[in-house]
């Protein structure tokens, strides 16, 4: 390993070079016209990974876009490692807040700006880095297995489909993933839990057609108020969600979990003013860190109706829109959560509109013991590159197929993510710090040496 | 008058043509991208103006979209008619409900369909016609003054601050004006009484950039649903609106005001059929006609947030807007309005978010009388085109410059419009019956004529 440093920093700008010939490539999952971009992405990756050093890799066709699949059996009795990412990227509107077009990388202050720099092109790429480095200097002696998918930002349907007749294919004994993130760039973590999500989409539908607001107003009833109305119905004053039976399965954070939580660096001030708010608006009796790791959630993550142009237009709407999301906790079941939430939905509409509630992907939540071989390699492989201990922390974000990989593949997942909240995944001017990404590759490359000493050495 | 009906039907087709020619230009005031189509009509109807007789027709700049004035002078000892029209029409979205294009008139079942067409358009063209036949067989009578302007939708911003530096050009005894609606294509009504309007835009700002709703969902305030909730808290149970000081000035109805409008044939079977509706929304203690004539509302006219394309985004938005307008009735002020809109809403804003709110066009409400000569003029008239009296209605729209004249000229209107509620003005398929235009010529033409009647036996 004495050469790793050397091996990165000699080759950081082809690094770069493949790494931006990746993301140049659109691949919005969600968004169809992005179709054929997505088969690129993946034909990319196979060439990806045979350069890395797999013995295959092919592109194999799913029920939605295609997954790549690869894998190097360096001796069938050693243990095998499944490596996951994904290829595909979130939608890039607003486009106008963007500094940079989304999908030409730059470097500015040491960052890399473009949409999937950090989720998770530029992450997926670190771990074939560090695979490349153990196979070029034969040091790899693992067998890896590697399957990247292009729907992780939909909720991975079409991979969460494949998975049950493919399990021969991805046996394994673990999954490393790099698709989450740190607390700072000098606090390493690694995450031991994922909240879930059911995603659903209501529309409301007053009269059958948009109506002259000045005719009509105040004798029937405007669909985009009633919708206001219903979503300001479903938390309560002390912003709990008050869908009934919505908290049934919540696991409640017991005094020692909380102590715990309560121990991770967190300063409140700063979070209020890198965020420019002047308050938090959390569930009562919870802290931040509760709120957003281990709490469930309701979200608008869209709203639409009648006229949004340049100035006015006197109309009532005959529909409005709403796209409502809930992040899930265990022992939540999106399925269950998705039923209460459109009974609920119904429930609560009016007699003078209609409602239709339809359902988004959703994943259950996942959570990680800390007690494991693989929890100590990556321990040991981020305190070598950092210097600090990585903290375990409970991410609110979701990756619902790294639950779905438990329930189908009957394997655990370990998350060494190297983003950072500020990189602005999702957002506008999407960002990952070059640091974080050469570092990245360097704390993986050690994680394969130090599981394997865990390994052999198993009363540790 | 004898070749009155003559002269519409062999000229049908031309009136057609030349209305086509107008409606063909897409004069969406609103949109800044349709400035040169201002002008262009502005100039077409500079050229329909003469051609119908006018002694001179010009294009008047003012801060926004010209005006078009034209004047015919035939004895200045004689009484003279202001006739008000629009030639700017509403914006057309969304597009892909019209069963033809907007801006190309097509003739189906009897009907004009096009954005225009009946609002302000067509109805402009009948007073044309009527104005035509009157000057071309000799028997206008009247001096006639024209002012036609092009930002009515967007509530006459220009035209209202032209009007004070213009008063002795318009100068005039009575404003006619076709830009209303009558009860049904057998019912007749006039216009009496017209809603003002005040029309607010609110921005809803949380953090300063979209975020992640997992890793923040839970703990960062969601303008979307913060919005929904301040939205919702604008009515209470019974439909009243909350803002502190709304009613103040409200003019309640007597018993017999009451009891006149319930006399308006009305059914609300019907009514909630025709809009494929199960049920309509009042104000607590009045009748659908009372609330749309009589009652101020409150309506969302646009609401948007977030991520609103195909599929899933699971994002926390930084901001929400609304459009949001109040239906005035008399005594309200649409700036006292405005004020206390403002107030409140930033009154209810929670410490977690910021509000801007702005204030688009607004508008006084209108009351005419039904004792005077115009009125018994234009009863008179569509008596004797369509055998019955009109009926004295209240409609729920605005025209806020209608009572700008009021104040500014000191001069009253008479609205004798033909369109019907089924017409769409302001939504997609919106459409106007050759039935109501080529009666609604003919009537116009009645009413010079027993307009001078009635000037002529001052104690009738």
């Amino acid at each position: 390993m004495e050469n790793l440093k050397t091996y990165i920093q000699s080759n950081s700008q082809t690094f770069l070079d493949e790494l931006f010939g990746l993301i140049r490539i659109p691949s919005i999952s969600s968004e169809s016209a992005h179709r054929d971009d997505m088969v690129k992405t993946a034909q990319y990756l196979v060439d990806q990974l045979l350069k890395a050093g797999v013995d295959k890799a092919e592109i194999m066709p799913t029920t939605g876009h295609p997954v790549v699949y690869g894998e190097k059996i360096v001796d069938p009795a050693q243990p095998t490692i499944l490596v996951y990412g994904h290829y595909d990227v979130m939608p890039v509107d607003p486009l106008n807040l963007w500094h940079s077009p989304p999908f030409e990388p730059e470097i500015r202050e040491g960052k890399i700006y473009a949409r999937g720099a950090v989720d998770d092109k530029g992450q997926l790429f670190m771990q074939l880095k560090a695979f490349e480095y153990l196979v070029s200097t034969g040091q790899l002696r693992f067998n890896v297995k590697w399957i990247i998918e292009g729907e992780e930002e939909m909720g991975s349907p079409a991979l969460g489909k494949w998975l049950p007749d493919h399990k021969e294919l991805l046996k394994a004994d673990l999954i490393l993933v790099s698709d989450t993130s740190m607390i700072a760039i000098d606090i390493p973590s690694v995450t031991v839990g994922l909240r879930g999500l059911a995603y659903m989409e209501v529309e409301v539908s007053g009269p059958d057609k948009d109506l002259h607001s000045g005719l009509y107003g105040g004798a029937v009833a405007n669909p985009a108020n009633v919708l206001a109305k219903m979503i300001a119905s479903l938390h309560d004053e002390n912003n709990h969600i008050t869908i009934p039976g919505f908290y049934d399965d919540v696991l409640e954070l017991t005094i020692d979990d909380r102590r715990d939580m309560a121990r991770a660096p967190f300063n409140l001030v700063e979070y209020r003013k890198k965020l420019d708010i002047k308050a938090t608006l959390c569930e009562k009796g919870y802290t931040v860190n509760e709120c957003t790791g281990t709490r469930p959630t309701l979200d608008v993550n869209g709203i639409w109706s009648g006229y949004t142009g340049e100035g006015s237009k006197t109309v009532l709407p005959a529909k409005a829109y709403a796209k409502i999301s809930m992040r899930l906790v265990p022992h939540q079941d999106p399925h269950k959560i998705a039923d209460l939430f459109t009974r609920y939905f119904e429930s609560i509409t009016p007699d003078y509109v209609k409602v239709k509630v339809t359902e988004h992907h959703g994943g259950f939540p996942y959570v990680a013991p800390t007690n494991t071989a693989a929890y100590r390699a990556a321990s040991k492989a981020y305190e070598t590159t950092f210097g600090i201990k990585p903290v375990p922390t409970r991410s609110g974000g979701s990756i619902p197929i790294i639950s779905t990989f438990e329930q189908v593949l009957g394997i655990k997942s370990i998350l060494m993510g190297f983003g950072l909240d500020t990189d602005a995944a999702h957002s506008p001017n999407e960002n990952y710090h070059l640091e974080c990404f050469y570092k990245g590759i360097e704390t993986i490359t050690w994680f394969y040496k130090y599981y394997q000493d865990e390994l052999n050495e198993p009363n540790s």
